[in-house]
């Protein structure tokens, strides 16, 4: 590798601190960007300077937003009545790629963890509850992971909105659509069994 | 994917660009360098910049180089009688990590493919033949690969030195090392037979 001249050694290196990318591909790629034709390196490095002075959070949501406002915040047709609340944005994402939900999202940014010291006023909890307060929110959709962490902080908001007028639900657990029963864990068969709904 | 913002769509797309990087991993690889800490984004860029506007070829060999000579040519420790003569730079990192061969490399910047319109004039052959007679070369190594256009171009190379008083050899091909030769092509195997030597 120390035959390469140092501005090839310096993008190889650079791009093997990404993850999943080995020394080897990372020269494939270093070679790739080299041969490429006219300014797409330059627009490669130009987006990756950009990613992080031009990404910040919704002030509202706190999703990943490149304005003042999320785009899903910004867009009328959203059911403003309905909020989901999320651990990370990229959970909003995958929500988002299910058409699924046409309310806003409240990204917490991250979960109850009494083990490593997360409470709630590390996660944005107070935020929540400001929003369900000055939005007229009807119904707060908690879709926290099926971790432990995850169902105990759906725990813990359910018990917080308790006493308040809104609806809250949380997302079902159960069998993948597609998925074999063979193959699904016994915690998730014992969830699908306990949670089974009436059907026909 | 369109749930992102403009500023990780455009890296997202950007590095898709890439050779062997699908969305999915774009995505990933995305959103991790937004979350990587401090000037982990900014090396990167800048590193990628830099790659076209400071690498060169080398004025000898014209092997990738960030300065005027290659740092094989600017070696006082190399042998600089001897010459090997490969395709592609690529091809003489590969024989330097081998670190069987101590001379000076010429890159040839291609091979003879006269399907495709290249002949000895679009390749460095002529810097080839001006390196020959003034640097008291004593042995040619022809390192060009083994395709058909990469024998044809070792053909007409040892053609051109024929008349010369310099030594010009060929690189042996035959069984790769550690290999079985249930598994080596019969091209190979019939190569490797007809230029097998006596040992012992």
């Amino acid at each position: 590798m120390q035959h390469y001249p140092d501005s090839i050694l310096n993008v190889i290196r650079q791009i093997s601190k990404l993850p999943g990318i080995g020394e080897k591909t990372a020269e494939r790629l270093a070679l790739h960007i080299l041969r490429s034709p006219g300014p797409q390196a330059e627009q490669l490095a130009a987006a990756i300077r950009d990613l992080k002075e031009k990404t910040r959070l919704c002030s509202r949501c706190y999703a990943l937003s490149d304005g003042p406002v999320c785009r899903i915040c910004a867009d009328p047709r959203r059911d403003v009545t309905r909020l989901c609340v999320v651990e990370q944005p990229g959970d909003m994402v995958a929500l988002e790629k299910s058409a699924a939900f046409q309310g806003l999202y409240h990204i917490l940014g991250g979960v109850l963890s009494p083990m490593d010291g997360v409470g709630p006023d590390d996660i944005r909890v107070r935020e929540l509850l400001a929003r369900i307060t000055a939005e007229n929110i009807v119904e707060l959709v908690i879709a926290t992971s099926t971790s432990v962490e995850g169902e105990a902080t759906a725990d813990y908001l359910s018990g917080q909105f308790a006493k308040r007028s809104v609806r809250v639900t949380r997302i079902a657990s159960g069998v993948p659509v597609g998925g074999d029963l063979k193959f699904v864990d016994q915690v998730t068969l014992k969830r699908a069994m306990e949670t089974r709904r009436d059907v026909g």
